[in-house]
């Protein structure tokens, strides 16, 4: 294996998470290592960046706030939801490339990052420009093929199992069988968000909190769903339902009063809670309502973050680095489950191009008879990746994140034309 | 001061909190100091609890249960918005008293409860029952007068600031000067949770997160709103806004949309930031707006509960028994804060008539003149209370709260009818 001498690019895109910046952490403190590695460049906003030219000397960065990126939630170097299509545009992230001798390109997303680095990689070699690229997985969704899970995923659905049993303490207070409170969380296509929250109940207390779990992958039945909110609540002193942002009824359609659509097509989503507090209020009569939804901050409670998943997002970020060191390319790191019943986990990796625009599905089988609950075949998945706690550090009452210099490296190139 | 032997009553009411099941842990610790106190009992929801002598024995709930309730949000006695109206159920509640020999009563709630608690304790002096009646202050809302501050404000507020500043980093990644990110927090009638998010800035950083507080006591007005979110979209690559539910405009109509009343004849409300988003919408063109709600979740999260409220709510309970010891009542117990520089508090009385049905408002002067933001002077009163992390024990990744066993109390009078 001939050794590769060149600079590192690092950049993210799309959602952020908790812990996408402690991957972040993981490649800048692996690619210190390595004297192949000169410069550790940051992209700002993802391809944006490298369009733009717009890049950061990571390696100026203190110390400390690498650390403290291990616990910042967003996404330190900003994202983008834009997508590369137009060939010039390729030819000008490879002239980027070029112009800054990058060998080591890590991009940390979800699919349509996934097939972005894809495609920068092929056309890499196309063009003759030796680099490698390796992907990084991030996204709250837990939607990408082969990796056991996503880095982001354990840390939204812990907090959300959390925040639905200090609300159970709440609501149990209040009602008198008279309660129902909705939790919208994300999930535009997958449950995997909403499933999580069943982490929320005790085992082997199938009454408890969330009593009802309105997946996207089961259509909304109205009419079953108000009779088993009725049988909640005369057994129950409230109903605390968790529905997924993706709540679709028999026909297809959004239960959320409106739909749009981002720059990849796919539909921005809002409202399912409101629409189904509404369903309900009018078929229940003197029924309370209350409805909550995180939204954004669902994504980002890295207060709440879950220790499995950020130990396994920063090794994410060092795995991508040795194996682009051992000479892999045009692969993505994925986390691979032990087969012991403790749970452990280690790295491996797998073709970009299987993992590209492929979407991994909440298993059917992993879903109770009723629709509304999971059974212990997801508990036994989701169960080990929300243990350990985060002690974030806090000034002042609140949670200190680290703050990046950017310091800019020098641009060479002409100025992007869109 | 003549001994006064009997049994303990205590009971919570109104909206739960993350502290109030402190509070009760400090009155059941303290009542077990006192040789004089016989039995210590709980009332389940409140005045509810009483007219149906609903009571439990707390002193038989294990000594590890009492402690977790220092963690445990909710109300763990049940709470009630139920308003003692009838001379009836009044009579029924002292009838209730007696039967119980009932001669020390704690209730802790804000201002209806405080209210409730004043006329019971003026009935059993009119009706010649021996009793001591002391109030302990709860609410999240922090609009009781004397008391400078109320149990449970700190540790929403510690939440929300904690969740602006994880979404300002969530939001700054997202946002090419376009991102206009909406958290909605609850205040009907007055802004000191929606102030509070002001902690959430660096100090000396007034550009920070959050660029707009809309407040209920600044009439909102729409052309001067939308003309600084497009200031500091210019400015900062997103705009985050707080708005508390309670917006009212110029007419003192509330912003949001839909608008009912409670039992006590108070709006409940909701959808302000809705309401605040489509109005954005409509009027900066391009603009991505998104908003999160946290409703409920924001007064029962424990997890990032305030260590100055916890230790105070518990020694607010603590303090009310051993002033009923010492003979007071009719009183409700304050906060008062120290003098130095450094902030400490000890606990005063004050009478529950002079406590019942005020509210204190939001210091006009503790507004800056833009009314978007919150001078030094609120921040020199609410960032001591958010000082200090509570390690909350978690079972299996989730918190662990406790579950009391509720042994009820043989009841001795006929049902009551309402």
């Amino acid at each position: 294996m001939a050794e590769l001498v060149g600079n590192v690019l690092v950049g993210q895109s799309g959602g952020p998470t908790s812990v996408i910046n402690a991957s972040i952490a993981g490649v800048i403190a692996e690619a210190l290592n390595h004297e192949c590695i000169e410069e550790i460049y940051g992209t700002l906003n993802g391809v944006l960046g490298i369009l733009q030219e717009d890049l950061i000397d990571l390696a100026s960065e203190s110390q400390q706030q690498i650390r403290a990126l291990k616990h910042t939630p967003g996404a330190a170097l900003g994202t983008c939801r834009f997508k590369l299509k137009k060939q010039a545009d390729f030819d000008r992230v490879l002239e980027v490339f070029k112009a800054h001798n990058i060998r080591y390109f890590f991009y940390l997303g979800g699919n349509d990052s996934q097939d972005t680095a894809d495609k920068i990689s092929k056309l890499a070699q196309a063009q003759g420009w030796e680099m490698r690229v390796i992907g990084v997985p991030k996204t709250i969704d837990n939607d990408l093929p082969i990796t056991d899970h996503t880095p982001g995923y354990a840390s939204t659905i812990k907090y959300l199992a959390a925040t639905v049993r200090e609300m159970a303490c709440d609501n149990e207070a209040m009602g008198q069988g008279d309660l129902v409170s909705i939790l919208e969380v994300m999930g535009r296509s997958a449950g995997w968000l909403a499933a999580g929250t069943a982490l929320a109940k005790r085992r082997d207390h199938p009454h408890d909190s969330p009593h009802l779990i309105l997946l996207p992958e089961i259509p909304f039945n109205q009419e079953k769903v108000l009779e088993e909110i009725r049988r909640v609540l005369k057994r129950e002193k409230y109903c605390q339902i968790v529905v997924a942002e993706g709540l679709v009824d028999a026909d297809g359609n959004y239960v959320a009063a409106d739909a749009a659509t981002d720059a990849f097509g796919h539909a921005t989503l809002g409202g399912a809670g409101d629409a189904l507090g509404e369903i309900i209020g009018a078929n229940i009569p003197g029924v309370k309502i209350r409805v909550a939804k995180p939204g954004l901050a669902q994504r980002c409670a890295a207060h709440a973050a879950s220790k499995i998943d950020v130990d396994e997002a920063y090794l994410a970020g060092q795995a991508a680095v040795k194996a682009a060191i051992a000479g892999e390319t045009d692969k993505m790191v994925t986390i691979v489950r032990g087969e012991t019943d403790h749970y452990t986990s280690e790295t491996g990796l797998a073709p970009l191009a299987d993992v590209a625009n492929s979407v991994k599905k909440l298993p059917r089988e992993w879903i109770n008879e009723d629709g509304v609950s999971m059974n212990f075949q997801f508990l036994r998945y989701a169960q080990p990746l929300i243990q350990g706690e985060i002690a974030v550090p806090h000034d002042n009452g609140v949670p200190v994140f680290a703050r990046l210099d950017k310091v800019r490296v020098d641009k060479s190139l002409p100025a992007y034309v869109t």
